[in-house]
């Protein structure tokens, strides 16, 4: 049996991580052995044992193996895949990733992707990630490289301007809540069980977080006339304000019913692909007021949530009953086996457009369906979204564009061109810089 | 000498086709056979008696000479030229473009080229083009047609869409306010005579009422590195809120000290080419309210004194100083003398994209330089702005795109997007429909 | 188990339709009923007997079933599936489409794709293509078409033309040689047994039968750099004159070494996809005489052969042993089955380019690999070949683009203009026209 | 009056510097240093001492100068405008551009644009552009650079791609002619008398010695429609064999009737813009024999002319009478004063595509109109010819795009490509690859 090389950058943290792991142990094609690198060296070593436990409890110490680096460069030298998923500087920092703009009335439903939270977000990772890819250039030039950092296109743009021969992909799960919608939808249109989310065949377009659902089949049948059939019906939208106070008073921050996907497809014919508390940040449609969010069916994720997830998932121990493998709907391990030539795989993906997504530019990250056999992912070409969707696209990947520009240059004026220009931040540009000056300072932190 | 049959289409309006009658006294180059049509008849009418006396007045008649239509298609047969200047709809509806808007917090300084009431008066007005494109395609299909109508590029983009083999262009003299600036501007730096703006040789891009100037020199020398200067100096953005309560007071609607077009210089890195109280209506970032306009030295126009303009204008009696013509700086009449070979013109000109603007679409109407001989018009190559400021331009071309096949097809669903997605409509997509809702019905009275 | 209904137009055809019908019975997934539409009824009569006894041979009687309809619209009519495979006009035209340009000096090793002979027979075939693309818009506008007649782009080129709705693509097994041949060469490299074709991963970009191989890979692993050193190595190009000699007197008209699709390697840097009596077509470099394209190892096919074929295929009785299906290489039917959703396909397919070809434009019918799904293709992003292949492959485009457009118009001195400027026509104008107006008439022979 | 620092690179070169000194007394508006820079020193300075009896004998010493200097950066330092007229290589390398093609059936009749021959001057030409690109740079970078060496695009191409920021263009008077042949044909038609070729408002489209005039008035009035009755009368092609042999017989190389752009119009819909000569080169259509040549009514240029010229040149005394300046048909003092604010100027110009050539890619050098004025030349958008010509014209542009990348990189597989496709090259690959093996050697003697 093969045995691949896997070096995970953030390899100390604990979510994504583990489960990463324990999808390896579900496969019996490959074998691996799983080099953790980390900032946080002991974050590293705890995850290590672990992954001991977890290799040992499922039956696939040898096959699998694990190890924790003392180096990037030690951890990446002569790995066949690298995978990249970080926190960018400290948690507290998003304390103020969050609050700064809401002082000036800009409310933000995540604040990691784009937004004033996710432009400073991407101001911390950048440098980083200019770094990671010198180092896969020097060190395992041929590997695949799989990130899940946010902000996810800014991140992935950062791997292929410092290294632009770099084999690197975004990959994300945002797109897979709207399978499982759609599929719920059909079941309960048709009063048959609920399919397979992977049984809904989507064509999926745009840029990570905001993108949209061009076609949809179950069955080789067109199910997008259903849904705008639905979404014309009057019922489509009732008010969820109660709802809303409901999540923020139990904190069940991520739930949402896709009104906002919806209303897309009400309002701009085209159909969200990402959660709503996505979608919303990327236009000022929404987020106008907590209250107009909550009657959509969505709430912000406040900080306090952000610091007692940070130090529950630090002080995690793991039941033996945590440590058995079970399958999880992430496909990380499903895309490394393609790539060894195990199956072949069509699923969304982040990669440098070759034309898939005609109507964005040459090169920019954008996600739409890959096709994924050994050693190789080809883009497949994603239908267009209305033209006023397409607007909106273009806007944020031309912010996207300024923001890489500026942090690649290290010029903090045009850094401001993308700031001033987001959907979130429409506010008079002397405001517009008060607070950017700000929240500017405050990304110095992150070496620290 | 040759002489040319011209139809103003909205002869009976006051300003705009009374000083072009002046300027044609002023030139000895062609004769001219002026044709009025308009809707109001008696306003036509009235008209015709004034440019016989200024004819008369300025020795020209004979040489010049003029009539009424009774339809338009008489007044279209034969003609050389046609120029177009109409108010769409009775005046009274522009209480409601500036009014129901500002119940939503949407301020508007001008509301006639862009936002909610620039698009719901082009829902009036792009039915009544498509009906004069058509009408010259069957009446005089070889004559040039010069709009001077706002929404200029929507108005002008109708003519294309119904006849797409006319000769129309957009004619606006905003762009020359500018060169007036800045040839002040240089006479301060150098402690020299106001030079003629023409002598400010400029390069001119964009979509009307938002364009930028990308380069300008005076004797070969570029001044825009001066100006940049002098907008980082901390002495170009002044608060100039006393002088805005005093503009308000004072019934002064149209003044401004380019501040705005030197914000865009300042911050996005390139100058506005428009005055200001247009420039801030393409983006979110200066009418936030009117304390912060003021602060930047603009107000806006209110209806009060449309309706007073109206009345005044109808009513308007010319006295003999009155017809006596004195040159102007409108630039219809050398257009006209360039077309018939009698001179050569370089003037900024809103044609379809041939090429001239590369960062935006393909026969999309925009403003750039043209070069101007017998019979022909071509458009210059213009250089790019910035590329925050093509994407705020891209973003209103696209919002236009839609409006005009919105209004084209009569599909008011469609005209909601362009409505929604319009920089000064910030709000929730609930609340825009409703203000949407609300405006539209007002559109209906225009064929009353 | 479903049963779709499948109709041939040019069900009269021995040679591809028998073998489609016997695939069809190799299968356990979809029944089928067949509907053979000939303008020669006599010719589907016959098959339609031969197709009832391969279906009772192979145990399917009742499963799959067949009828020969008397009119298009008939055999059209609730179609899910149809599949043109035409002979355009008599053989016999096919003498002069060869004989009359040799009698210029241009040579032609197949004469159905382009060139003088491929531009006539477009000039027959596509008014056709026309009337087949109207009436399955009358009579089944939801059906899947497959084409698999020559010239394949301007064929289905002309489907979209008159049906832009229609749900075509045109499928062609040249690229599977290649496939083959580098399995081989894999082989022989390797010491290995030859591996499956299927187990060549390639990407594949161009015009059907000038399409190129931009990468190709086995188990993950780029073939094309050991290509690239067997092209340079001398050893690549041996004389083969005396192997052309002999393939003339056997009479072995489809043989080659792929010397062709090797020099495109070594020359111009990305491998040809289709065999060389096809690439060599579309440049003026290999049929420069008899004795040079001998040398490289391929000869021209004679018209004496297809006269001869057509009469044996004509009077063609199928022994016992000739009805009992097996598998061949052909793809048709697991297309059908993966739009039926019976298995998912990748493979190469010509179809609209919407992005997958970026060097050729948007809409014409490129070729690519392309993915199937229950009731849908999407074509895959292909890797772009060199820049002078992009060259070649964009005159060969705006040929076909012109050669459309004036065969839509019946614009024959349009089609000349595509005439002239064909690579295989280096003549002087004057010859080029006399040649043209010898051999447009026979086109007019299609209709008797 | 100002004073202008002028080098002129090529100094030593007898008939174009000559006038161009001549020209340059013709006016009053600037004074004028003039650098004479050349490898052949005594050139340089035996003009030196023709340009002092010229501004002697037109009255102009004191206010026009000139010098020779020893190195390139010291005849750049400091210069407003350097002009380029070289020829690179000795002439007798000429010999073997044209004899070698030939012995392989290419006929060329200039063979300095493009073809083998043209390639092959670039392959020696282009390492000297870089480096006046690079001195440029460092010596004077804001001076206008006027190139006047063939092969034109390619020379001003290299000096954009050794230095970027270059204010070059290249400039070439083939057009004119056409101008003076559509005068001499409106006078022909109308019986008036031949108006000046300025008065001809045409728009050019193109590659140098390769562009099309698709758009020509006079007084305004499109005369396209006259040439296209003429062409299609059947007295535009009359035999002109007698008379191509009798100016091979008396020596006039030059000659031509226009009946090759002529034949562009009648079969390809659009008017070529060059002499013959020139546009016979960019396609096989032509050249095919000389007796087809000769029908048409041009001649090939053979090499014995070129050395008798060049050995008269090098000789040659003025008289009295040659050195009084008489005004030319050349633009480059035009250009000049255009430059310097003194007049302004509509004219041919070559310069990197920013969007005045559609059917071209971004920054390829074209040719279409130019307005100059003070310190500013811009592209006018040129309308595009028909899609055979445009296909014609990108085949080009990716032959040269070929070539200067191969040049640049001195990758001799790469030049062959560009060779291998230029449409005079219509041979087996493997006889081109013999012709070019023979003719690249010759590239070497530049140096001595």
């Amino acid at each position: 049996m093969e045995k691949v090389r896997i070096c995970i950058i953030g390899g100390g943290s604990r979510l994504w991580a583990i489960q990463f792991l324990k999808d390896l142990t579900l496969q019996d094609k490959v074998g691996a052995h799983v080099v953790l690198y980390d900032i946080d060296k002991n974050a590293a070593l705890s995850n290590e044992k672990v992954a001991n436990e977890i290799f040992k409890v499922n039956g696939k110490s040898g096959v699998l193996s694990v190890s924790v680096s003392d180096t990037l460069a030690e951890g990446l030298k002569g790995s066949d895949f690298v995978i990249i998923a970080i926190e960018p500087g400290i948690t507290d920092i998003r304390k103020y990733d969050l609050g700064l703009p809401e002082e000036y009335g800009i409310l933000q439903s995540v604040g990691d992707t784009t937004g004033p939270g996710g432009l400073m977000r991407a101001r911390r990772a950048l440098p980083l990630f200019f770094d990671f890819a010198r180092e896969i250039e020097k060190n395992c030039p041929e590997a695949w490289v799989i990130n899940y950092t946010n902000p996810m296109t800014l991140c992935t743009s950062a791997l292929y301007k410092a290294f632009p021969g770099i084999k690197a992909l975004g990959c994300c799960h945002e797109v897979f809540h709207l399978e499982t919608f759609i599929a719920e939808f059909i079941a309960s249109k048709r009063g048959i069980a609920v399919p397979d989310r992977r049984e809904i065949d989507i064509d999926v377009s745009g840029l990570n977080h905001f993108t949209f659902i061009t076609k949809a089949r179950y069955k080789g049948e067109d199910v997008i006339p259903l849904l705008r059939e639905y979404v014309n019906s009057g019922k489509a939208f009732p008010d969820l304000t109660e709802k809303g106070r409901t999540l923020v008073k139990e904190g069940k921050w991520f739930d949402c019913d896709h009104l906002v996907a919806l209303k897309f497809l009400k309002d701009f014919d085209v159909l969200g692909a990402a959660g709503d508390r996505h979608l919303a940040e990327f236009v000022p449609f929404f987020l106008t007021s907590d209250e107009e969010a909550w009657r959509y069916g969505f709430v912000r994720t406040p900080y306090s949530y952000r610091e007692a997830e940070a130090i529950r998932k630090k002080n995690k121990v793991y039941t033996d009953e945590e440590l058995i493998a079970k399958p999880s709907d992430e496909e990380g391990v499903d895309i490394l086996l393609s790539l060894c030539g195990e199956r072949t795989l069509k699923t969304n993906i982040n990669m440098p457009n070759k034309g898939q997504v005609r109507y964005l530019g040459e090169n920019h990250i954008v996600e739409s369906n890959g096709y994924i056999t050994a050693n190789s992912i080809v883009p497949i070409v994603s239908t267009d979204p209305s033209p006023a969707v397409q607007a909106m696209e273009r806007r944020i990947e031309t912010e996207q564009d300024i923001a890489l520009e500026a942090i690649w240059k290290n010029d903090m004026d045009l850094l401001f061109e993308a700031f001033a220009m987001d959907p979130l931040v429409s506010l008079h540009l002397d405001k517009a810089r008060e607070l950017f000056d700000k929240m500017l300072p405050l990304c110095e932190l992150r070496y620290n």
